[in-house]
């Protein structure tokens, strides 16, 4: 990969549904696979696939189109897929409770290892085989379970002080499930789901399709 | 508006969002406000803010920035804000209840009137408040309940199914929380969010960040 190039966020929210989408054309036995034929599985215009590729170098023959095999293991790799990940889940309200059953599993290692709520006791107790711990913890068990990701399922008025937290013990990256946009350090990322958001924008585009 | 430009669907997610900034911005009794005040607030760049109001028409002045009634009662009407929308939430497992306890409703009339599950019985009980139907009445509750998207949080094998029935009564839309990418008539808009694609894409993030 051309390490100087910076990969726009689109592409790179896309880069774990190629390989997904990938993994399927392998496991049906198909060895090549043209930007047509995964923009009608993936539902992404072939001309963005195509343009996303060409990001990482010119991975495809003209005439030919991609070779399965190769694709995969090129993602696997940017991916870092094999590895796996650990992953914190602070906020065990009806969503967090939802995200410690969700399995995030299914192709890899990552899962969380370790969750906090107000609610637990500073012992700590187990949901789903998750630890969870009262808030209070937080940093200490950060280090214990070896912690590379958050997901902040808070209240809203709790956000900006966890993050504020996790940024203290240069914590890398937050999955952000509250409205609130966050103020943290460029070193750390942040991903926002915001579930309202997705609704309205949703919303917007039936209304407005001609 | 002008109606024969096509926006992006960035935009389009952004567009919630920049109503709710504002709202904001209204709350605390300023009266206009920059990109760049926007652009701190809302952490998005101020040139994506300015090329996003731009699909809009020149809505700011050099030097004085955007009047903040004016742009709030523009995306209200673009967002169709007041008039809400009857949302169908199908399959209440773990992510569904969730959803089904999930204020929506923050800042506007949508919300989820009714929902589906495989173990509901088929007169229907209440969760939350919430009407929850067996699947096999689907269409004739979509039609009672007036209902203009639906929220799908069924099995990956069930989904490419029930996105079926929904295109066969003209169903709008569908916000698809299934790893699934449905195929569904170019009339019905599909929303993505696959919570384990998000995980992956913020885990390539972090690790490949400088």
């Amino acid at each position: 990969m051309k390490k100087d190039i910076k990969i726009p966020q689109a592409t790179t929210k896309r880069l774990p549904l190629y390989y997904r989408f990938l993994q399927n054309f392998a496991n049906a036995g198909k060895q090549r696979v043209s930007s047509q034929e995964l923009s009608e599985a993936m539902k992404i215009d072939s001309a963005t696939i195509r343009r996303d590729f060409s990001y990482f170098g010119a991975l495809g023959k003209k005439g030919y189109g991609y070779d399965v095999n190769y694709l995969l293991d090129f993602f696997r790799q940017i991916l870092d897929q094999d590895e796996g990940a650990n992953v914190a889940l602070i906020g065990v309200g009806n969503l967090g409770n939802a995200l410690l059953k969700y399995n995030f599993q299914k192709n890899h290692n990552t899962r969380i290892v370790v969750a906090f709520d107000t609610k637990a006791p500073m012992e700590g107790h187990e949901i789903n085989g998750i630890p969870v711990y009262h808030p209070d913890r937080l940093e200490e068990m950060y280090q214990k379970y070896n912690v590379e990701l958050a997901i902040l399922t808070v209240s809203s008025r709790s956000a900006q002080m966890i993050a504020n937290r996790l940024a203290a013990i240069n914590a890398k990256g937050i999955l952000n499930f509250t409205p609130v946009r966050l103020n943290v350090p460029d070193t750390m990322k942040v991903m926002n789901i915001d579930l309202a958001v997705e609704l309205e924008a949703l919303i917007y585009l039936i209304r407005n399709s001609d």
